[in-house]
This record gives C-alpha cells, sequence and structure tokens, in this order.
C-alpha cells in the first residue's frame, strides 16, 4: 500500500493556484507549498497557474523549479497575490462542463496529480466542483483548497489566514488616528469605513484599537440591521457623553430589506454577481454633520487594509505557511476534497493546529460574526470577540491573548502602546 | 558672564508647546526637550501649555515634572500631539496685542524664561512675533522654535521632523498597493490623493517607492500649474505602454489662475485662512474613468499618513529629539528668536547636524519642491528628489542613501523588498 502509493506520487507534478482578493500573507502560503513541494522526491515538477483558473484555463503554467530560492523567501515579506490572482467562477458543470473538461485536458498535458487552490469562499466552490468533476471522470488528482482571505469568512475554520494581519493593520490605525485626534479641543467625528461586504469581521476587530485607549465608540456590522434612525439615536447619545466620535463600520451594512446603506459607487457587479460597495463611510459622516453640525471625516482603509505587508501578524504568516505546507502533505497522503483549516486548541496561551475539513462544508456558505459577540445594543462587540481576534494580529510567541494586556502583552499583541500623562496643572 | 547666565537661569521655568497638525514624530521632539530640561539645574520647572498658545492664553499650564518616566518614554512611539493642539494664529501685534499682553502676564506669572514653540510656518511666525514682543517688552524670556511638519514646508532648514515618517509611509504603501493592484490582468489605474496644499514634497517622496518597483507612474505637484488637458494626454500616453497605471497627487494641485483642481469638500476655511481641499484624487480617478473607460480606484491617505508611528523611520525619530534637545540647550546658552534645524553635510553615507536658524527668515515663507528637481514634462521628480528623500526614511545607521540599493540598503532605507520572481513557462 505504502509502496503503490509512492509509486503513483513518483509521476505527478504538482499545480498551485491564487484566486481572489490577495491578502498581506497569501505568498507566504504559496511559500509554504513551494518549500515543501519542491523538497518531495514524490513530487516531480512544482507548477503555479499564472492567474488562478483563469490562466489555467489558457495554459498559463508556470515552472516554480526555476526561481531563485532567496526570491521564493522574500515572499514572506511581499503582499499581493505573487502567482497572479482572478476573479472568474467556473461555470456549473451540470449546466455547462466545458470548462471542466479543458481542464481536464491541460491537466492531463502537463501530468498534473496534486491541485491546490488558494483562496476565499469561491474558490473553495471552484475546488470542490473540480475535485468531484475529477473523480467522477477517474482522474487521478488529488485537490486541496487552501484558506485566504481578510474578511474571514470561511467557514469550518476558527479563522482564515490574511485576518489576522488586516486586523493587526486596522486596529493600529484606528488606535493611531484616534489618538491623533484626540489632540484638538474641537469636537470632531471620524467614521471608518471597513472591508466586510456580509461578514463584519475586520470591522469588528477594530474593537482592538480599544486595548491601546483609542477604539471606536459604535461598530455596525452587516449582521445587524442597520436602522438610520437608530444610528442617529446612537450619535446623540454619545456626544452627549464626549466629544471626539470614533465610529466603524463594515462597507456591506444594509437595512432590513437587504437595502446597502448610502452612497453605491459605480453600477456594476463583479464577476461573482457581487453589488460594488462603497461610500458608505462618507454617507454616515454627512450624516453626522448634519445632526450635530461637527467637523466629520470619513476614512476609508481601501486596499491598504489588504496589502499592508509592513504590518503583517507574524502568527498570520506562521499559520499561512503552515496551512500551504499542510496541504501539500495532504495532497501527498492521498487525501482530497478538503481543505485545510485552523483549529483553535486554546486561547491563553493561545494554541492552534492545522485540520482537514471536507470541502463540501466549506464551499458557499458564509462565516459571520456570530450574534453572542454582538453587543445587544448591535452596535458594539463583546468580551469574547476581542479575546478571539487578539491572539491573531500577535507576534509569535507567548501571545497569550490577554485582555487587560501590561506594556509587554500590547507589544506582544502587535498593538500599540501609547504613552498616558497625567497632564497635571501647574499650581 | 557665565556666572551670570547660570543665575539668570537658574530663577527661570521652562514652557513647552504644540501647534498645527500632529506628526509621527513631533512628540519625540517634545521628549528632548523634557528629558533635557529636566535633568538641568538651571531650569526650574518644566512646563507644557496644553493645547499649544490657546491654552496658553487660557493660562492651561501643565507639570511636566509630575510625568512617569517610563510613560515620557513611550512618548517616542506614541503619535498624535500628547501635549494638545491648536490652529490658532495670534492677532498682528501692531493692529492689536492685547494678546501678546496676556501671554506676557501668564508669563510673568509662571516665570516663564525659556518658550519653545513645536510647529510648522504659522507657529515659527508666532515664535518670531512673541519673540520680538518680549524684547520691545524688555522681558527676559529666551524663545525658540522646533521644526514639525509632515509637508516638509519650512524654509532654512535641509528638512523637517515628521515629514521623512509621511514619506516612509508613503512609499511603503504605494509600493505595496501597486503591488497588489499588479496581480490581476485588467487594466486598472490608482490615483493616490496625498496630503501638501502648496508643496508637492509629499506626493514626490511617493516615488520612493519605485526603488521597490512599484512607484508612480506620473506625480502632479503644486508647484506645476495643472492643465487637465495635459493630464489627459499624459494618461492616454502612458496607457499605451502599460496596464496598471499609478499616479500620484498632491491634495493642493491647482490651475495657472490658482482654482483648486477637483471637488472642494465643504465650504471652510482653517483658522489660518486656508480653503479645506480634498475630493482631488476623486476627481481625476473620474476622469480617467471616462478617458479610458477601465477599473479605477482613488485612494485618499488622509490621517493615516501623519500619524503611522508603527512605520515611523529611525531616523527621522533620531533627530526629532535630536531638534527638541538642541532648542533646550540652545536657549540656556542665552540664544532667542531661532529655531533649530538639519543642515545636510553629506547625502552619502547621509550626515547632518542641528543648527541654529533666524526665526525671521523662516517665518511665513514655504519651502517648495525646486523645479529642478521635478521634470522637465512637470509630471514627475528627477533622481536628485529621490537622492534627497531616501536617507530620511531609513535605518539610523549605514543608510547610504544610495539610488540603486541591494536587498539589505533596501531594508535600511526603510522600503519594502519584495519577492521579483521569474515566472518561467512550463515547457
Amino acid at each position: 500500500m505504502e509502496i503503490e502509493m509512492s509509486e503513483r506520487n513518483l509521476r505527478g507534478n504538482l499545480l498551485y493556484a491564487q484566486s481572489g482578493g490577495p491578502t498581506a500573507v497569501i505568498n507566504t502560503s504559496a511559500l509554504g507549498v513551494f518549500e515543501t513541494a519542491l523538497q518531495d522526491e514524490r513530487i516531480s515538477g512544482v507548477f503555479a497557474a499564472y492567474h488562478g483558473v483563469e490562466g489555467l484555463l489558457k495554459g498559463d503554467i508556470i515552472d516554480i523549479s526555476q526561481e531563485d530560492s532567496a526570491e521564493l523567501a522574500k515572499m514572506r515579506k511581499t503582499p499581493s497575490a505573487l502567482l497572479g490572482s482572478c476573479r472568474y467562477k467556473l461555470k456549473d458543470p451540470a449546466v455547462d462542463d466545458s470548462e471542466y473538461r479543458l481542464i481536464l485536458e491541460i491537466f492531463k498535458k502537463y501530468n498534473i496529480r496534486y491541485f491546490l487552490y488558494n483562496g476565499g469562499n469561491d474558490s473553495m466552490d471552484t475546488c470542490y466542483k473540480l475535485s468531484r468533476y475529477f473523480q467522477a471522470a477517474a482522474y487521478d488528482c488529488q485537490v486541496i483548497g487552501i484558506p485566504k482571505t481578510i474578511d474571514n469568512d470561511l467557514v469550518a475554520t476558527d479563522h482564515s489566514p490574511g485576518f489576522g494581519s488586516t486586523a493587526k493593520f486596522i486596529a493600529n490605525m484606528v488606535a493611531e488616528i484616534g489618538i491623533d485626534a484626540s489632540c484638538y479641543e474641537r469636537p470632531q467625528a471620524i467614521v471608518f469605513e471597513i472591508m466586510g461586504r456580509n461578514a463584519g469581521w475586520l470591522a469588528a476587530a477594530s474593537a482592538l484599537a480599544s486595548l491601546s485607549n483609542f477604539g471606536p465608540d459604535l461598530i455596525y456590522l452587516p449582521e445587524i440591521d442597520f436602522d438610520l434612525e437608530k444610528f442617529k439615536a446612537d450619535i446623540k447619545q454619545l456626544y452627549q457623553r464626549k466629544q471626539h466620535l470614533m465610529i466603524a463600520v463594515s462597507e456591506g451594512i444594509h437595512s432590513a430589506d437587504g437595502t446597502p446603506v448610502g452612497y453605491v459607487a459605480g453600477d456594476g457587479k463583479d464577476a461573482f454577481g457581487h453589488q460594488q460597495l462603497g461610500g458608505v463611510g462618507a454617507y454616515l459622516a454627512e450624516q453626522i454633520k448634519e445632526l450635530l453640525g461637527i467637523k466629520v471625516r470619513a476614512i476609508e482603509f481601501s486596499l491598504l487594509q489588504r496589502c499592508a505587508s509592513h504590518c503583517a501578524s507574524e502568527r498570520d504568516l506562521h499559520e499561512a505557511y503552515a496551512c500551504g505546507k499542510a496541504a501539500v502533505e495532504a495532497a501527498l497522503q492521498g487525501r482530497s476534497g478538503y481543505m485545510t483549516a485552523l483549529k483553535r486548541l486554546r486561547d491563553e496561551p493561545y494554541q492552534a493546529e492545522v485540520v482537514l475539513v471536507d470541502l463540501a462544508e466549506v464551499a458557499n456558505s458564509e462565516y459571520k460574526v456570530p450574534r453572542a459577540w454582538i453587543n445587544a445594543a448591535g452596535n458594539g462587540v463583546t468580551e469574547e470577540l476581542v479575546k478571539y481576534v487578539l491572539p491573531l494580529t500577535g507576534a509569535l510567541t507567548e501571545c497569550e491573548g490577554r485582555l487587560h494586556p501590561d506594556w509587554q502583552a500590547l507589544e506582544r499583541a502587535g498593538l500599540p502602546d501609547f504613552a498616558q500623562l497625567k497632564l497635571s496643572k501647574v499650581e
């Protein structure tokens, strides 16, 4: 049995591809794949499809063995999707299997026996359909998904690589902007518009800035139907107790009937049929200005939040690599139709392991912020949410995810540790 | 003479204040002041006016000796203006000297004999006027300005503390967003809107991202009159040779008659009478969309660029501290009516020293990007500009400001060092 597997594996090449929006750590998952695969003699060639399945359909196949190892090592510090990405959803094979037939042909031509696809929800769906198709076509190919999303909306994994680094950047910038805005006496409101179409994990993660004493006062997530009148009441109430207001909002908040809040930028939808959103921050800032007549500012983190490698979380990098490496190992063990996933073993000290979960379980589901981690009023998060996110933004060793950390803990958690002056008046 | 000065100094207190927009390093200048003043026995009390001259006029005076030294030390990592800031311009004493009389009264009450004001152009003007007023009133008080501005528009200094850190953040983010945007095949244009009302130093500094291979293709500065038709021609020409366009633009660009380009956000002016600008990035992105019909995105760095302490330049921190420390030393030497300034001694390896310059020379002038450092077409910068900025974003030791740096040099220069893959096709 072992010999048979070994023999089978010897004849195959491995193909890796990236898909969807890049993250600060997707190239580190690729590195985990490449370094593991390149040194395993059961894999003959280590290839990548340039620009995801879209490049695959064109037969755009890259040979990773030609790369300098020093440049490969630098992938750890490089954002974007270095193997090229796409936003391309394969057609339903039950309706039209022409793309699947083409992919099978290309796989046969290049003798691809291991296919690893690194992406989010839609990519895991692609992965799942391909694994089923190869099975039905009796083509021997191990298909494994590798999770990637800043949005953290993949199910069946505690969290996804990419999320921790974006959460760290957002928490740092919200705290830094918060302390910046506090330096003037005049009242001011800042609305942070944060990525997250259906799942509010990233806006929720801005709450970590509170550990540096400059967190958002109000947080609005797509998990809770947005009500403009209630928002105005929240703002009025908040303004009675403080002059500098900080509001974090997911780009995808919507009213009870599903209508997106505020302006809709552009008129198009993306290839997956998602409405392109934007401008909700500016819209809410305008509402606050009308309501209170104070200085307002909308800040959109835009692409910065997904590519700020200079601020990547050490733990996120570590786990991204581990998910890539484990995917190769799983494929070599003959597993197919799975995604590598992170299973949290404990919070303090944080411990997690990489496991395999069934792609059927992952495809086309969305992991949203649980209602229990959102406060009763629906305009903030609970300590449990902070406890969940905190270990993911931090340094690799001894980040204990404590809720009330001392100086060292703040540094370890990847959060700013601002000077707190007494500002005692001279007599 | 020495004894006399020593006696005079013994009787006085020192007052420090911050003004204008915060930077990532203004608190480090404050730390340079406090640590130097607290340990000098010639200074009896080390005070700060809370919220700049505005707080001073209210007699809002803080006692720095009451602060914990551990918290003071953390000021190095803390953005914002921890002593509070203001945007308040004193009236012209020739017209109305009531504010000056009030300040003199407060100075006498608190026995302030050293006044250090940390700010930009307008603050240096305040500083200058106060030093003249005290002189005319025969009130013995040494007045020294400490430079601070992300805009780098102070004259008589090679550059200003605050600029290097913002330049580093902008160069890092432009490079990271540039490589992020390059991962898709579809054409795309990104317009970066960067702070700079009359001086384009920060937009110019985005050119450093080119050293990481993802710099802006076109840069528009307020130093060059903006012409929309020429802009469109630039864009069309650029699109003929590449699909991913990166355009950096100062918020303050204007046409030949002085009209600001694009939408003007709000209708107000600030306390100094400056028109509040904004939205030029969105406006130009819209122009590109109409012209080429491709995906466009405007990214505004907003407050992020001035408060990103997590990305502060080591050299900037070092020089900010040195300018604060030298201001105390100058005041103790009986100098008044000066600003501490940075004099560059050489580029490779970079060397600079702190000198004193006359406030009369600084007040109400603006340091702009020299025409010779802008390319002939007026839509980019020269190598001289890059050579000037490069040492300011870097690590403290051995940052040699080389123009074509190797791996170590990029790291030392505080710039991202991305993996460069060959992407060789499989046969």
